[in-house]
């Protein structure tokens, strides 16, 4: 079958790969339907790892997929052929103690697509477990299906630092993880979500799903704004998408007594974090690391049109172009978000 | 001043009653703008009584308000002459260690108006401390004010079962507080509402109001339809409104495995709880209590719009009419769900 | 291999069952060194069924049980043989929604020892998996292991219920259950522990093993006794191991505002509670069942010190005796607490 | 009356000061029996400034002290004359939105006793508000009871990281925080306490006190100790206490999957912190502030026998000696770990 080949960083095309037959027992083949390209497929396009993981071997890009069930294995009673589906990327072990205690995410044996050595998804078949597999209902498109992924991230950071209803969220840098941080929050009750870029139409996007402020970090301080829009109480919630270094400290500084900081996006390290400052509020920091037990209540805050992640699709390639489209991802146009390849 | 006066079961009039007078230090003196009847108001009006509280004295009654702040206490800097205002009904000690804690609602010395001996604001002027008097963005009406106090209920409610973005919420009983908890659940995320109430034209409001599903008690079971709609998983939380002795068990029921109930409704005692068939899904089981720390948190759901309790308002009576308008709360029209006085 | 085998209420007897034979992939097989008799067990003994389950077959009893690894199957790098280990007696999917979020106590296919139709540990060999069997420290006795068992509900209780240092905790009824949670609430800091039972017998251990006070509900109140011993404050935290149905509404009455209570026994079913009176100092009721991710955590706090679990065995019986053994735990001795059975 | 007087930095006399009086409403007269030095002292002590608080008028020092109620003022009756007491030696406003969410020591209006221009408790009397002044039982001396104080700490960082029995403990620094850290995770049931120091003393201390491992900084690395002693898990909870710039890091790298690390110690800054290691294994950092609402927890955890605070005590001076206590504590033995006043 044909798929998108990472043969070393930079090389990439559309090749033949084998067909991964059958489902085995417990799985699914999958004819997948539409794949959004992340960050991280563009990095390792561009230098072929990242951290630990090097791509050595050709390596199938993708992992935000959504697709229809073409046939089941045995013992699967919960998908059936034509079943229009999407496709949670990471298969762990599912004995380990971590597995047991429900962090699977954390599975030291993880098996995540387009990581080397896992192949990911831009090809035209994938058989997957039938557990990490979620019907998608009518009214979502498979495009909308691989946003489920991105969506994850941000209802599982949601969970770890607990938005309540009332509370005041700033998100730093509005990308596709952060424009979703935004969506979960206002899905979660926050009365204000005030968010922070550098690319002004980002800005612009993110004040159409409904943030209240949008403050360009270029010429501004989101911890000033926060102050300044929260009469000097700070943020309940800071959320950092941009990966930035001096972004966890911006969001201490912009957080209210007791308030909670998630950490999501990855960028140069180490960070300066000005720990004395946060004591003094006692602001606590949860770093974020996927997702995990939150697939199914991702696809139904879209379904239940609590979140429109539709908006976020900005550019649109067929697969036979998937090479262009990537070439298009090293350097967009400012106000492309996510671009997505439709097989 | 002028005064809606309890003076015994059955005998409510208005009257004169002293006025409250300039506001001491860190009070404020408010102008009675407008008053919500609740369900405990209509009791004492018919029993005199609510458990250990008994009217001995003639009592004010109403303690959802609103109003315009007249004059404010040495020390006040956080209110001036003409905000608009909605008011917390309680005044807890403010020293004793629940208080400390954070959990001043169950503060033993607490004084909440209209619980006797306390009285409450259906009265030209009341004198309230500035920390319990909140003030409203001019988007919210007084009549959307005086909702805060039952929308309150509902925020803790949330709170303390904590409802997450995803969440399948059964609320049994859509009086005011089931339609607020409804509101809640939907602004904090929850996937789908499912609401089961006696009365028809409170199922349709809700329904409007929207929840996913709204079933007739009357002909069908809660727990039924909740295990019916979700597959057999049953609902992340239960929210049991109605009072009626079923309602926790109905909740367990319909409960997932983990599944937490809240009890807010007060009715018969005691109730009936198979506590086993709770142990074998591990179901919790929340008792609520008013409300603590979240009154500034429902004005900014109402004011961000996240929530829209106006259309919680079915009836209006200006304050020379208020005696008729507790007349007609004691046997209602079946869409009666909130009823307003005006002043 | 011999086992001891319930063929029908009351009729209990050693016997020829088949040798589970060698360990599969992922299983150990395990030489049984010590099984404490449950009271699940007796119940199964005398009335051949609790709730749903029940013994259609000849059913091998047993579910405490320690012992030494005798062989491993294909996979099995964590265990050798030689090992000395303690068995956690219930088998989940693994692959099921509740699994994955990490409360495989609660999977609908687990498999639970001596719970129809899955045989029990009071045999000569069990095949166990590796992932639930753990390995023993040296100074951990086979009898001790068996009790990790018990003392796990009573980890998982106070980890439901979160008791914190410094708590006042109430524990209703002290068998083998209510005594390890009195020592789970100690080492998890219980400033001090009230107890109560009608055996006095029982009060004596239970203050021997470190209760401040031990109440003898046949003459007082544990709810009387706790707000005198509080000063009128009431326990944080109330655990229920009586499965009386006055249990639950006794620590609800003896709880302080905001207090925790946990449901642990079982008992005949509905039980009245008077939710208002829970209401008022919003008392929550968690329910427990079985346990779950804490198998280690218990190993690791008798390994420590913290708990010391040997002072419960008060009867011991020889494999060959084991009918002798249950035939005295329907009528014990007051002050028998923990039969045990060695093999 | 006397008291020991700071009036530059390094200039630190017995002198005397205005007696405070008689004990206004809500207040007592506690004669001082006992007061501990703290770190924070010597540090005013030598440079007369700790951040934005600066010694610009002559200021009493001390904030660990227990002593004797003398009298009490109007509407006291939780107290009485002879009572034996500790103080908790910070007074917040009461009403702020901290103080009514439980979070009074983050209160910006707080009162802390030698925090300038707050005068401490270095004195023969101070007047106290009752609500911030504890019993002490009959077994617990003035000296235990100053050592209540950084016990707080120590239990409000256990609750806010929710050490579980069971839990593997890291701890660097074991100064008088960090001995009272490890003694309160024995407490919680901690089944092994790591604990990492410079200075031999300290660490021989700390394993007398129950930690299971004392790691000599200087030549090893408490991460690398951690993860050996326990497998490659890590450590669920770590609890930096040393203030030095890498201890962040090294709990960080120290901690399981999904651990939870408190900054309790104050130290240079920023420190730099690998926040993508943290989110690899999802580590979340807690910053820990003062105590709040445990003031009485840690008298009852001393009472009840479960931590002991004397062995901390290491130098003892009288009152008259205070100002050779001071020039001690700048070059105190190594073994010196709490230096007592008594009056």
């Amino acid at each position: 079958m044909k798929a998108l080949i990472l043969n070393s960083p930079g090389d990439l095309a559309i090749g033949e790969v084998p067909d991964p037959g059958p489902p085995g027992p417990g799985d699914v083949r999958i004819r997948v339907g539409a794949v959004g390209i992340c960050g991280s497929d563009v990095h390792f396009f561009e230098r072929g790892r990242i951290g630990d993981f090097v791509v050595r071997e050709p390596l199938v890009l993708g992992h935000e997929a959504a697709g229809t069930v073409e046939s089941v294995g045995a013992g699967v009673d919960t998908l059936t052929p034509g079943d229009r589906v999407a496709m949670e990327p990471g298969i762990p072990c599912g004995r380990c103690d971590l597995c047991r205690a429900g962090r699977y995410h954390l599975c030291p044996e993880m098996r995540f697509w387009a990581t080397p050595p896992v192949h990911g998804a831009l090809a035209e078949y994938v058989v997957h477990p039938a557990g990490f597999t979620y019907r998608l209902p009518d009214d979502i498109s498979f495009e909308e299906g691989t946003l489920i992924e991105p969506l994850a991230v941000a209802v599982h950071t949601g969970n770890l630092v607990a938005i309540a209803p009332g509370d005041v969220v700033a998100v730093n840098g509005v990308g596709p993880i952060g424009c979703n941080a935004c969506l979960v929050a206002l899905a979660s009750g926050a009365s204000r979500v005030i968010a922070a870029d550098v690319v002004p139409e980002r800005l612009e996007r993110v004040v159409s799903l409904g943030a209240a402020s949008a403050i360009d970090a270029r010429s501004g301080s989101l911890s000033d704004a926060v102050m300044e829009l929260t009469g000097g109480r700070g943020a309940d919630i800071g959320i950092e998408c941009s990966g930035h270094p001096t972004g966890p400290q911006t969001l201490i500084r912009a957080a209210a007594p007791g308030g909670r900081v998630a950490l999501v996006g990855m960028g140069p390290q180490p960070v300066e974090i000005d720990t004395v400052e946060a004591m003094t509020r006692e602001v606590a920091l949860f770093t974020v690391f996927r997702y995990v037990n939150v697939y199914q209540a991702a696809i139904d805050l879209v379904a239940g049109g609590r979140v429109r992640v539709a908006p976020l699709i900005t550019d649109r390639y067929p697969f036979d172009r998937a090479v262009e489209a990537f070439e298009y991802a090293r350097a967009p146009r400012p106000e492309t978000l996510k671009i997505m390849i439709t097989l």
